[in-house]
C-alpha cells in the first residue's frame, strides 16, 4: 500500500541530499503535491565505557545555528551495513573502536517531508583509537556519566532528538539492571 | 559563536520547506558549502488519558512510503505559541481537547542538515471533540496501553522519532510513579 506517483520533479541534487517533488495519489485516494527530501540515511551510536559513562560529541550545526552535543552519527554511505557505518562513525568522530554494537532501534528522523531513517546502536567493549575528523569536521568529544547526561537534558543542553533518545533508552537500560 | 554566511542561495520555496545553500565560514575556521533545509518548527503531543492509556494516530507517509503510527503533530504556523499548536494539532488530529498540556522537551529533528525544531508535550485531562483533519490528510486514531505501544514497539511498528522518544518519556514517569 504504496503511494501512486503521478510526476516527480527532482528541484535539487546535492552532495548530501536531494529535494522532490512528488505529485502524488495516496492510499485512501488523497491527491496531493509532496516536498520530499531524499537522504541516504544514518546511523548514530552511543558508546558505554564498561563504568557505565557515555561519550558525546559537540560540533557546530549551521543548520541550528549553534554547538550542539550529540551522539557519534553520519550518513550511510552506498551499500554499507548500518553496524560497520556506525563503527566508522565511532572511530572518525570519537575516537573509539567497538568490539561490540548492538541495535537499539531504527527510525524515520521526521517522515513529513524527509526519508532519512536512522539506525541507532549502543557500543561497548571500547578502545581509544586515532580520531580520524572529515575535513569539514571539527569534534570534541567527552564522557559524561548518565547523571551528568540527564542534568544536561533537564538544563536544555540536549537539543538533539536522536542523543536525547539514546539517553532514555540508557537510562531505562541502567534502572533495570539495578 | 554562529557562522558567517558567505553567500546563500535559495533553490526551492514550497509550501512547507525551504532549501538553502550557504557558503559558510563555521566556528574554528571550517570553510564549507552547506544544504539546509529550512523549516517552520513543529510540535507534538502525547496524549495520555486518566487510565494511563495514550493515543496515537495513523497516516501515510509519502517520504517513508508506508503507514506510520505516530503521535499528533504539525507545523507551527506563523507566530503561533507551541503550546496553542500542540492543542490545535491534537484537537484536529485526534479529536481531542485537553485541559493541561505540558511541555516534555524540545529538540532539533536531524540538525544536520535541517532547521526543524520540534516542541514535545504531555496532554491530559483529555475530552472528545469533532476532529478536523486537512483536506490532504486521512487519519486513523487508536488508544494504546503502555504495555501495548511497548509491544508495537520491539515488533519494529514504531518507526517515528519523536513517537519512541515520547513513549521513553511516558514509560520512564510511569515507572517512576509505581
Amino acid at each position: 500500500m504504496t503511494a501512486r506517483v503521478r510526476s516527480s520533479r527532482r528541484v535539487h541534487a546535492g552532495s548530501i541530499l536531494a529535494l522532490d517533488l512528488d505529485d502524488v495519489e495516496e492510499p485512501g485516494g488523497v491527491l496531493a503535491l509532496r516536498e520530499v527530501v531524499r537522504h541516504p540515511g544514518s546511523v548514530a551510536v552511543l558508546p558505554v565505557h564498561d563504568d557505565g559513562s557515555v561519550v558525546l560529541i559537540r560540533q557546530y550545526r549551521h543548520p541550528a545555528g549553534e554547538l550542539l552535543w550529540e551522539l557519534p552519527a553520519g550518513r550511510l554511505e552506498p551499500g554499507e551495513d548500518p553496524a560497520a557505518a556506525a563503527r566508522r562513525e565511532l572511530e572518525e568522530e570519537a575516537g573509539l573502536a567497538s568490539a561490540a554494537v548492538e541495535p537499539l532501534a531504527a527510525f524515520f528522523t521526521t517522515p513529513g517531508f524527509c526519508d532519512e531513517y536512522l539506525h541507532l546502536f549502543r557500543a561497548t567493549s571500547l578502545t581509544p583509537v586515532p580520531p580520524r575528523p572529515e575535513a569539514d569536521e571539527r569534534i570534541e568529544a567527552r564522557r559524561f556519566t548518565l547523571a551528568e547526561l540527564d542534568q544536561l537534558r533537564r538544563e536544555g543542553g540536549l537539543r538533539d532528538a536522536k542523543t536525547l533518545l539514546a539517553l532514555l533508552f540508557e537510562q531505562r537500560r541502567a534502572g533495570q539492571a539495578r
